[in-house]
């Protein structure tokens, strides 16, 4: 039988905790709080559906064709037009790739630019798939803790200080995953300065932004960016639809060039479908009107979600506030660990997600605890929340 | 301004020529004979309405929501049957992954069997989307020459005897591109035995072997595989659109989760919307009938070329006859440049591609340049060799 040698880089690699989580949570009596997707009753189906019947009835030659690496020129120009009217982000040049979902802009800005045993900076806690990416590429990972304002600055101008060979700094500045926080604007202004002084890309991980429900979304990094430091990723997904697969990068031409030649060699080019379907959708509908019929349903689960917090959870454990997106963070007590509660939690029924999952060191001691109010009916927010806050008491009691 | 150092593995990479040629050849005025992709009047439009339609009417909070990274279940099984039944491969396992096209099968496979300075066996000439996935991993990609009957097996098992760190083995068996040959069956054998014997994985990647037209299909390598060397590359892109972006790796099941976690931190998942549509095609539509019209059509052109090579090219010009695929090879006599014959040929109108893109030291001096006969209509193979058998004519006297 073969007998293969993994190559190094698979070595340290696991399966995505979540996504193996989500085995357990397929057991229909658990209430699961776990998720990370967006809610399927506000995919735009009727809308798409006809975006693709007159993809299939006029344009079937072209976008059932291959397409070219950059992305459906089409696409590339709305994408341009909007960030440029609403999000001030302008990009008179080639500085936009379509990509397979935005997981690919982290995975090909950091094909572009990290050697093996070099080192990316990311918040700690953060996303497991940009984590994985990092580690996949056998980079050297420094995590810079979070608060509830979002990256610690202070500690991240520490690090560039004695940090070695630093190629690349990771942030969701917006509504976090996990925490749900948002870097503050004084914050996100020395984020750039540093990156600029450091000359180091900042990868702007964005899928979240437009989903703000306290307020008008706020500004991206990508907005101030005059020297192109800032290398923004965004997505369809949680706006549109995760199954369609489309992201896009925003970066300097010259970066874009390369970090197109990297995904010839991996997939060709982006579902060709879906960039002219997508591109159809944009023409006839409002992408805005759609936003805010998720900002309406998602904030009324966020507010729900936070009510029930209040009225089930032992005090001492904190949590967020997030003024948008899908996640709430919270952090118990010193000396108790988000991984033991989550064990205990799933005896009970139901399931969030530890936060050493999303640990840059893996940490099992992690005191965090991710909740997910996107995926869960107003019923299960209820429920979840009411049987989590008893697994709570039950589980400090026995700590004390 | 960012002054970035681009990544080791990026340096060597080039932007693939072919895709770079395209855009001579998009001046309406030069008959392109350059391509690649299949036909757009084979591409089944109507079925893919009616399979969307039914996706987005009965299935949207499937088809639009993230999916699982192996593929969608259902659609993993009708590609088991139809290898099972079909071509005697058989899968009881998790043996299959669904990818994001077929390059992305040689994109994992490599990420997870190569480390940076181990060596990658290839055909050469072989497609170039294969050998820059090789060359992002910074492999060292060793050419073992290819005849009319494919890979010269005598000079694979030298190069296993004399090589160091083979880990991989890469061959296209059935209707090569860039050569448009099968590898014999003997040689198909041999093929297995050594890469049993050296215990080296080798990827089969079969993206036109349906599309045969002087007989049934030549049983893929796979069929053969007791021992788990081969991971097979299968595509619908040849065979139904390559614009939907679907392919499958069918391997061992120890590789294949491997693979999985790879994917996982590229791109979270393949695009369910197709996954989910294709597998509705399949149970609803023939996909034997429609492969049976494409071969139809395909035949023709490819009668016609060989046709067309023999009326208007010097006779001391060899090509290759193809059983199947998209392309005819043909061989300048010694001390001819397939480079030269291109530039000569595009300055009278007419778009082929240099062998020296197919080889794997990129040497220009390769007497080679493909042909493709799926794209140009049969006015354009007529139009598009006759000059060309004037360009060979004027080409060969200036060398006499």
């Amino acid at each position: 039988m073969l007998d293969f040698k993994c190559s190094d880089r698979m070595k340290t690699l696991k399966p995505s905790t979540i996504r193996e989580m989500l085995k357990y949570t397929s057991d229909p009596t658990v209430i699961s709080l776990a998720g990370g997707n967006p809610s399927a009753d506000l995919f735009p189906a009727k809308e798409l559906h006809e975006a693709a019947k007159d993809v299939l009835e006029n344009s079937a030659a072209v976008a059932l064709q291959y397409g070219i690496t950059e992305g459906y020129p089409p696409l590339i120009k709305l994408i341009r037009e909007r960030h440029k009217t609403k999000y001030g982000i302008d990009t008179p040049g080639d500085e936009i790739l379509i990509t397979h979902g935005g997981q690919q802009v982290i995975d090909l800005a950091t094909k572009c630019l990290v050697n093996e045993g070099d080192t990316v900076i990311s918040e700690n806690p953060s996303f497991i798939g940009a984590l994985n990416t990092f580690r996949s590429f056998r980079a050297n990972i420094v995590g810079i803790p979070m608060d509830y304002e979002g990256m610690r600055i202070d500690l991240l101008e520490k690090a560039l200080k004695t940090e070695k060979n630093v190629k690349l700094i990771y942030t969701i500045p917006t509504f976090q995953n996990p925490m749900g926080v948002t870097m503050s604007g004084e914050r996100r202004k020395r984020l750039y300065e540093l990156a600029v002084q450091y000359n180091i890309p900042v990868i702007e991980d964005s899928p979240y932004f437009e989903l703000s429900y306290s307020g008008p979304p706020v500004t991206p990094i990508k907005a101030m960016d005059t020297t192109g430091h800032i290398i923004y990723a965004g997505s369809f997904s949680k706006v549109i639809s995760p199954g369609i697969r489309l992201g896009y990068a925003i970066a300097p031409a010259e970066l874009i060039a390369k970090m197109t030649v990297a995904k010839q060699g991996e997939d060709v080019c982006t579902n060709q479908f879906f960039m002219v379907a997508i591109a159809k959708y944009l023409e006839k509908y409002s992408l805005d009107e759609h936003i805010q019929e998720c900002i309406s349903a998602y904030r009324k689960k966020r507010d729900y979600m936070l009510e029930c917090i209040d009225k089930y959870f032992d005090k001492r454990v904190a949590h967020t506030e997030p003024g948008g997106g899908l996640f709430i963070w919270c952090d118990l007590p010193e000396g108790c660990s988000g991984t033991e509660l989550w064990k205990f939690a799933l005896e009970r029924k139901v399931a969030c997600v530890p936060g050493a999952t999303f640990d840059v060191k893996a940490d099992p001691s992690n005191r965090g605890f991710r909740l997910n109010f996107s995926l869960p009916t107003m019923e299960e927010i209820d429920n979840g929340c009411r049987i989590m806050g008893e697994c709570l008491k039950e589980f400090l009691n026995k700590k004390d």
